[in-house]
């Protein structure tokens, strides 16, 4: 799609500027997902966020709670991607297996962690802290822990290995914790037009304006309103330049065709 | 978990009986789902749809719209699952490279299929019925096509592979139309409660009915609800007997311990 594609490295355009692009993967750990109990929230958050901040989520998998299912999605993707986040699987119950799994894909030990200790010692008392609870204090060696400011279980990174929790509101703060730390790219700027005619129609002016505009990512989504298709045009780039032309070059587009259409939310 | 697991072939118990287990594995294509521009509505509703039918989803991939990528992920995982599931990418317009990529995996070539085209013909006269529309009747050599009684464009069935439409309600009406040609596992009989107690709480005796039930996979989902964190534990299995011991079981623990709770809504 011109932009994007997946570098383990990130591709840098000169000495001191920002990385072009740092792409990432999510992994989501839950059977809940999968059987379709549970509706995700984290991928379009964590798209949406990551987004904004640089860095382009490029793939998402989601596992059952299994650790080799864990281990071997981890191993493949962490030499694939900038960075790798996961979701879920760090709570103090006998499904949760996914800090076991990551020690295992990092061959290293796993133990009690004694600032991961006193963070639940801040939440806990003495008779609460029950074996279980300690569970969410084991840490893979070498981890850097992440805060977790509501209930204290804290997240960590290992690696370029991001772990964090699956109930959305604990996820999204141990993301505030992490982000000032990581590498960040050029952020994705994107314009979005709403069309009032069907894909069909908008196609093929769109194809030639996409092969105009090869810095440029056009992307085109249905949608059926009121008994009527219509067309989502996003356009997105890191070149801010290249947008504005291909943004011309679309507007262009709907006057020529006579498409009634509006500036949407982008996103 | 004691069920599932990734099994290319499908387990039997004896003949003439339906297999065990029937897997399955999901490829979500499109970008705007990484971007977080649309909140994915597919994986949910299919992950039910096809518990409810005994196919157990297993893994789920989103990536982007790009050509390598879904050979790449096609490829990877019909090998390994009874059936895969595309949603998205067949579409009109040049961002949808979804066929071009399932023939590339399959090493076959694709073409105008004339079925495709007619069935194309009923919704379309001939000057709506462009160029890039007719991309829509584009399908691989030796697929079979899966109707679409909303706006025609067909899925398509090559292999194990099942391509449908990325807008939910047009998916929806091809994975109808093709589940009664799927062999089917026993269905996932599911029964769940909800402690208003913490996970911590639960773990310990949750832990010991999970290793005293093997053939019952017990999961323990955290919620928040006005300042009090509870777990919703939900137990699931292929065999009736089984669950009804462990549903016992969980209501004993929950009557030891003095837990408040309620039977809730399975899924």
């Amino acid at each position: 799609m011109g932009v994007g594609g997946n570098n383990a490295e990130t591709m840098t355009t000169g000495k001191d500027t920002k990385p072009d692009i740092v792409v990432a993967a999510l992994v989501v750990i839950g059977e809940e997902i999968l059987s379709g109990r549970t509706r995700d929230e984290n991928i379009a958050y964590i798209g949406a966020y990551l987004s904004r901040a640089g860095i382009a989520l490029r793939e998402v998998r989601v596992i059952a709670d299994e650790e080799e299912e864990i281990v071997a999605a981890v191993n493949q993707l962490r030499h694939r991607y900038t960075y790798v986040f996961t979701t879920g699987g760090i709570g103090p119950t006998h499904d949760d297996v996914t800090t076991d799994a990551i020690a295992k894909a990092f061959e290293v030990g796993v133990g009690l962690d004694d600032d991961a200790v006193n963070a639940l010692r801040r939440h806990f008392d003495d008779k609460e802290l029950t074996q279980a609870r300690l569970r969410m204090a084991r840490i893979p060696d070498g981890a850097e822990l992440i805060d977790n400011a509501i209930s204290r279980a804290p997240g960590y990174r290992i690696g370029n290995v991001i772990v964090m929790a699956g109930v959305p509101h604990i996820m999204q703060v141990m993301l505030d914790a992490v982000l000032p730390k990581l590498d960040k790219g050029q952020p994705m700027l994107t314009r979005s037009v709403r069309i009032d005619a069907p894909e069909g129609d908008v196609a093929a002016p769109l194809a030639a304006l996409q092969t105009a505009c090869p810095k440029v990512q056009i992307g085109s989504y249905p949608f059926f309103e009121q008994k009527r298709l219509g067309t989502y045009v996003v356009l997105r780039s890191t070149d801010e330049q290249s947008l504005d032309d291909a943004y011309e070059g679309l507007w262009r587009i709907i006057v020529e065709n006579g498409f009634e259409a509006a500036k949407a939310e982008t996103g």
